[in-house]
């Protein structure tokens, strides 16, 4: 009788111990994969400083068709970027509600034309990239681009940039697939319902005895708290990366910086350089 | 007596647990690479992004052969992609039955018997490529490619694209090793063996108690549920990811996403740009 | 006296678990070595095909001149793999077992001559990669490459292959190190001494109660089984990736389907483009 | 009465189990993430090797204009890496308080002008190295280096400079999310409410039975510690990697050799080679 | 009275286990860490394979000063490579004590007075790949390096063998960080204080008893071995890579086996091509 009891309760142990086991295995998993993700796409995010360093070395004339030049590539470059955000990011979009909020900043009303003119049930995030290949073409031919080997650097820094552009366009449009989702949420549940059943089949028990009970209770509760508010967490944080949240990327920050940096390195700083006069150490 | 009682109780659940961790791990490592593979090979999808930027930048001329150059090297990369995802994806293969299916959309007639009077054992998924190869070299040849440096940036490009169509091809030809197959498909199945003598050296104890028993059987059935189709849905996803099921990729679209953007980036795009004017930040 | 019993079991139920979970660490670490460099191999396996793309479309020349170099510079590179595989795997080996059975199939007695005459301790898969850089340089020389990036393209690719020749080199040379192969050996070696002891102290007390003893065996065997033919799968597999089991790779078979289309690029599909016509969505 | 004991008992100590196994896991992923970061971090550190190494070889002329071209272009990549060193180390920070320190040693006057005239609200590490490829043109065109593809190497070399310098700015803008932190933070404390309860209920059973206690304390009190100071490490690690520990890279010395063997490189070691003779193997 | 002393009994149970799990956890990420490391330097290990190839096709003349150049350019690699190696191999120390003893093999003595001029407070490994360069652009503007082109080539091969000399030297400099050797130090300290702990009050309970505790000792005994000869081998694996372990890599025999071959590859081989004739399955 007694070893009968013992042996019981041993096998429930066991089972609860199985699921719990289970629970964190794939609750860790997960966790590894969102924050894998999260850090891909933050490097994944196109900063043009590449591009505009290339673009200052290499495009050249101080004049206004050589500023016009140098200022509209890094546009097509921003302007691709924005495109991708607007797609991806609750922030970027609130920003940009629509394209023509897009012309205002990174667009003229000739280039909307041109964009909607071409019509494709996917993000067309491509296209001032296009464009940026066409217009360094031209420049090439005009003489701005002094040689093959500077026009083939321009084309390498603008794949890779084009590269991190698809990069976010595909983590945006693949999530984490269905199944593991679906595995996570059973995990969740059957977790809570053994939970439940523990507590129940405790209260009779803790009815014969009476006392202590109150004691667990906040210890419970603590744990129930600390997992319902982590997943929480973490599921934002899967499903909308570029959201609203206080630890997701300043996107409409970095548009900003972008577009300001692109625009004073090939302009401002566009051959204005100091005096190279002889440094300290010069023996 | 009673020490020994316990002994053995202890013994058989030492087994089991044994049992259990070994399961887990290998479960867990295998999910892991099965992932790893889905990941792998979405990344691996060959996407003509790339390819039809420095097709569009590179080979000129808006006259009808300028065009038809574009037009059939893109096409070539296309039919590459098309070639090599018929014999892993199940969906393709649906649409593209037979290789005659694949020339009503991305082969001619000629071409075909090109393709046909080469004899090979393996897939011959790269012979596009290598048209592409030679019609870029005699597309140099005309002049239509104006330097050694724009038609290596095309060999460059077209590399690239051959890799993950080559990627594609060994996923697709090497599973995972069978020895970790069989190791897994054992480990599952001794797992369940003890579940099975777990519950039937319970019923003769169940019988000296007679309680109690009802209630643990939804917890089991909801464990095996959990594993069962947990199990399956992996299964499914290494034999075929790139099958019929929901979570599948949608390689069918992607096909036409990629021949779309393909020709309107070499085609209608080629060369038509906006004019550049001064932008809103103009100093 | 009973809790002393008590205690003791713990004890002896603590020391055990901590071997098997030992075990299983180590176990699960060096199976996972094992798989990545399985894995490693196999994508280290030299294939031809971006190297037969770029002689195709940069080695040029209709007459037998042309024909003669662009053979020559794959049966090359197919030779140096050849040679890099006999030594790694024993089909290979059986199949080429002297250096005249590899003439026969891929090299002239003249270069058997001259690979002959320079002495090397190690393994010299990389002098036919050094006759593919001098002919190439010949071939610039004599125009048939006709510009110094493509012959830049050629040693580029030239290196991509040298690469993965290297790696298999080094795979074989390097196995896991000695350290870990004896941690595994003496963590295998003491789990199955605790298993002994575990069935040996068992058998007294079977003896005081004298039953359900014959229930446990086919369980133990079961795992015994289960580990010991896992693990020696596992061996064969580090051992010798490239050996003779199912699950090896079918090497000779690579090797052939290599030369084949190694000459089915460079010759019979030179420039034997089907003619270029307007495809069926032509606006 | 006896049987609800030990299952009250087993209970709370599940719960402790479920408490400890998520805290090492929690603990097992925080560090593992730290250490990547660490090992990331001093992997990103911008070492001017290859760059010094293409200047010598690319930028000629033993005149004074020589020298300076190649000394100030080196400058400008010191500068640069300083400045973003100086927002993230504060080891820097201390020895460069303020951009007029910065100027004493890597600077000229003329150039600290520049540098302030352009206002952004971020790091403006970038502006030296597009002065260095500002500069390099000039070189170009003055012929200083002799050919495109000779400016080219320069320009990728700078590129990859470029990218550690900005790889350590983002290691620097971007710590590991808040989420993960505050993961951590709940479980560290959760994991110690749970030690101080365990501590209070063995209180009064402990009164009950009066003796062995005194035992116990320094085991715990060694694991508290134990807890704690890796705690506080690896917290001072994630916080500030390029701090003032001693384990922290030792960032001044790093920058000291880099000017000094930039320095060495490009000027005295200038076209500065031994005669070249036979060696000893000559035949 | 009886149910406190079960309670004690598991709690103790419960601190062995923690210190147990995070002894394993600790371990584990110490052994991971050290065998990544130690395949991370042995495929930083720099060959001059590639060099020598491009060397061999770059370099021309079957004069004196062509054979000087292609051997001195290799000796520079190779000097490089055995002054890094010098300072991280206790073997290579050995066998070159002073740099007198590298002149033999691989310096001239003026080279060594040129070497020795420089001072630097940081190995000075770098110099004779600066030579390499040098020497290059030498050979460049006699005309033995016939192309801009062929040069890069020169100067990319160059780069990639000097980033694997200098991540030998940083893996020399950089150890895993201290405070990780502290966490395990003290882990490994406390597990042991357990074990002694452990059977310290195993001996009373012995006493009252009095019997069964001889078979245990075989059991620890095999435990404690396993333990500290596993732990002293990962720690000089750590410690001392490159060291005299018969697990370490044969450091001299590498360095003369690349001596050896890369004489070979750009002397004897040079233009030593075997006639081209038609081969086998030539139609």
């Amino acid at each position: 009788r007694w070893k009968g009891s013992i042996y019981k309760l041993m096998y429930k142990e066991f089972l609860v111990f199985c699921a719990v086991y289970l629970f964190f295995s794939v609750f860790y998993f997960y966790v590894n994969q969102a924050f894998t993700r999260w850090w891909g796409q933050y490097t994944s995010f196109p900063l043009p400083d590449n591009l505009m360093m290339v673009v200052s070395g290499n495009v050249h004339g101080v004049d206004d068709r050589g500023r016009l030049l140098r200022r509209t590539l890094m546009r097509y470059a921003n302007l691709s970027s924005v495109l991708i955000l607007r797609s991806i990011s609750t922030r970027v979009r609130k920003r940009f509600p629509t394209l023509e909020h897009v012309v205002e900043a990174f667009m003229t009303t000739h280039e909307l034309k041109n964009f909607e003119s071409l019509h494709s049930d996917f993000n067309k995030y491509w296209m001032p990239l296009t464009w940026f290949s066409n217009l360094a073409a031209q420049a090439r031919q005009e003489g701005r681009v002094r040689d093959d080997i500077a026009l083939r650097l321009l084309m390498d820094e603008l794949n890779n940039y084009r590269a991190k552009c698809s990069l976010l366009f595909h983590y945006d449009w693949i999530s984490l697939p269905l199944v593991y989702t679906q595995v996570v949420t059973i995990a969740v549940y059957s977790f809570f319902a053994f939970c439940v059943i523990g507590r129940q089949f405790l209260n009779p028990e803790k009815g014969y005895s009476g006392h202590r009970f109150d004691m667990y209770v906040p210890v419970f509760t603590l744990l129930q708290f600390f997992f319902y508010t982590g997943w929480l967490k973490v599921g934002e944080l899967i499903i909308n990366p570029f959201g609203e949240d206080d630890d997701d990327f300043e996107t409409n920050q970095l548009i900003d910086r972008n577009i300001q940096v692109s625009m004073l390195a090939v302009d401002d700083m566009y051959q204005n350089l100091a005096p190279v006069v002889k440094d300290k150490h010069w023996k």
